[in-house]
């Protein structure tokens, strides 16, 4: 097949682990006889500092001509000042909302060669491998938000969680869809002991449940209950389905248990068109061009995009048997390493993935 | 000293921690010569069944004319249809928001004899000791909320999420302070780099930080990588404030840390007036009446109440000392016991504390 893919380097590591993750989709597509054509395009703090824009208009463009676009990360300290005018993450919310890529999906699983890393204790995470589904267009993300001075001068500034019916049947069908190719169950997360936002997302979610998918187990837990749960019993999760905040902060909260933010992929979403798929660690400024990034996550998203927007099931599989096959021959990245065992850096990971292949 | 405490004992295991309090309350007053009078008040589902209200105004009353309040916990499955005209937590929320209790003390401290039962190693929790403020009248549990449905016939829900100059002010003001007393350190969590409420929050912090407590060690960390950090480096945190929102999940998620939660209070504190004191647990319907529940929550939280709302320091601390030694002797409620260890019930464990005092 041929294939169209968009890669957006964007700031720090970004541009050292997207060559290696181009590297292994190159290997890949000639073992399979399939022809992938790369073009790389700005996004991020630098398209600030080039284009005085993190989201150039010819960066969607390219991207909605796409099958599949490569991310690897945006932001860093150069563009943080809070009083600028735009920011890096601006980019990655507008092309999110842009692609209308509403579904974020995060796998977590353990490693077990990693698991000694991890900062939970082995008997607690043995077996664990969620898949999350985390709203990505909606919620207080995008919702109505802004400033106002009361009439005794104070100020005050607000944010509006907002979610519509098929913003949430959207989500849920796809994560319990999910579910049935797994494990067959599904959790949903919601605050709705407080939030009316929560209630309508309660009341739907069980809606297309248990009018389409009557053979799901389902539970609905509390986001504070779940920020506990994914700690003390993580293995007894399949799918979970969230909103936009509490999915970023609980998918966060779960890349702590493979004991390394460096293996984990991510996909967004569409309802058509192309999917994104990124790293979700972010773009470690401290150690940008030095050649020693771990560019796991990043191959490991490249195969993401394989089975999810190009079809290519087998191809995907390859690469992930190839990243265990390295790893499980005692290679790390410095992120990696325990105390005293040597590492290999960025390019040489990315080599071994190749020849792994 | 006189003082008059009110206990809420609440639903589930509720009235049987508190009776256990209540006992050890006794216990140092006697020895130290203060007369403390109890007042039982109903609050949650009982007072719903009773009163068809979660909050009677009686139980609003008799707080507001107290020094301080002791509760136990509210809620169960009995009033859990989504389509009530009320629940019990309406009842917590509304105490909380009447008696204008803005900052929620929860302090997260690991004890030595217990950190097996953690999910967490042994390596990355030692040392933890963290003291969170959260803030708990304001937020996207207050702001404006409801319904709608749009041109197409379709439903949304909103919730927003707002906070003034003032309500920031004051929390961090409480926590910086607190800081002082401690570690001085101090760790402001917001998600600035996408909601404009955390925008503003983030912005009073700083200058409340700079310009009254210019000696604190002052960090801002965005709540998604709150949620790893709680995991990955608990240890360095000393104070932390926020939201009130990120305050339910971050707590929660901190709460597994010591490895039960039946050892962790909280205090929720208003410029004056009464304060309330609490088990961070729940209510526990599965083990109600059944006289295993741990008390030791709750009589940390009746530490807490001598020590912020009748100024009992030695008091506060015998009984903190009078729990270390009962675990030290190796006495466990059945939450606390190991595999094959044996337990105790909640009446035993009151009797222990009293006995060590
Ligand atoms: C960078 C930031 C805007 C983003 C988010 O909050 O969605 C990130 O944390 C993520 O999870 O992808
Ligand atoms: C019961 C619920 C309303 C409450 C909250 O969300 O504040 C609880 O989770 C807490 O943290 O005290």
């Amino acid at each position: 097949m041929d294939a169209r893919i968009v890669l957006l380097p964007g700031d720090g590591i970004g541009p050292e682990i997207i060559d290696q993750a181009e590297l292994v989709l190159n290997a890949v597509a000639e073992k399979g006889g399939h022809a992938l054509s790369f073009e790389r395009c700005p996004i991020g703090g630098n398209a600030i500092d080039d284009f005085g824009d993190p989201l150039p208009e010819q960066t969607v463009e390219a991207c909605r001509n796409s099958q599949a676009i490569l991310l690897g990360a945006v932001g860093g300290p150069k563009w943080d000042d809070p009083t600028a005018k735009t920011r890096p993450e601006a980019g990655l919310l507008k092309i999110r909302r842009e692609l209308k890529l509403f579904a974020n999906l995060r796998p977590v699983k353990t490693f077990d060669c990693l698991m000694d890393s991890s900062p939970l204790k082995r008997s607690v995470l043995e077996g664990t491998d969620i898949l999350f589904f985390r709203e990505l267009t909606g919620g207080i993300y995008f919702g109505d938000s802004g400033r106002s001075t009361t009439e005794t001068g104070e100020e005050s500034a607000y944010s509006t969680m907002i979610y519509s019916t098929s913003e949430v049947e959207r989500i849920v069908r796809l994560a319990a869809a999910a579910a049935m190719q797994r494990g067959k169950k599904l959790t949903s997360v919601d605050k709705a002991n407080v939030l009316e936002v929560s209630r309508l997302w309660r009341q739907v979610a069980e809606r297309v449940v248990k009018e389409e998918f009557p053979e799901l187990e389902y539970e609905v837990v509390l986001v504070d209950a779940m920020a506990m749960h994914l700690i003390s019993r993580p293995s007894t999760f399949d799918v979970v389905v969230t909103g936009n905040m509490f999915g970023d902060i609980l998918t966060d909260e779960a890349s702590m248990l493979p004991g390394s933010l460096g293996m984990l992929p991510s996909a967004s979403l569409g309802e058509s068109g192309p999917g994104l798929y990124e790293p979700i660690h972010g773009s470690a400024p401290d150690i940008a061009g030095k050649g020693i990034a771990n560019p796991l996550a990043t191959i490991l998203a490249a195969a993401m995009m394989l089975r999810h927007s190009l079809g290519l099931e087998d191809e995907a599989a390859d690469i992930e048997r190839a990243v265990d096959a390295v790893l499980d021959a005692g290679h790390r990245t410095a992120d990696l390493a325990g105390k005293g065992e040597t590492s290999i850096g960025t390019v040489e990971m990315g080599q071994r993935v190749v020849e792994a292949l």
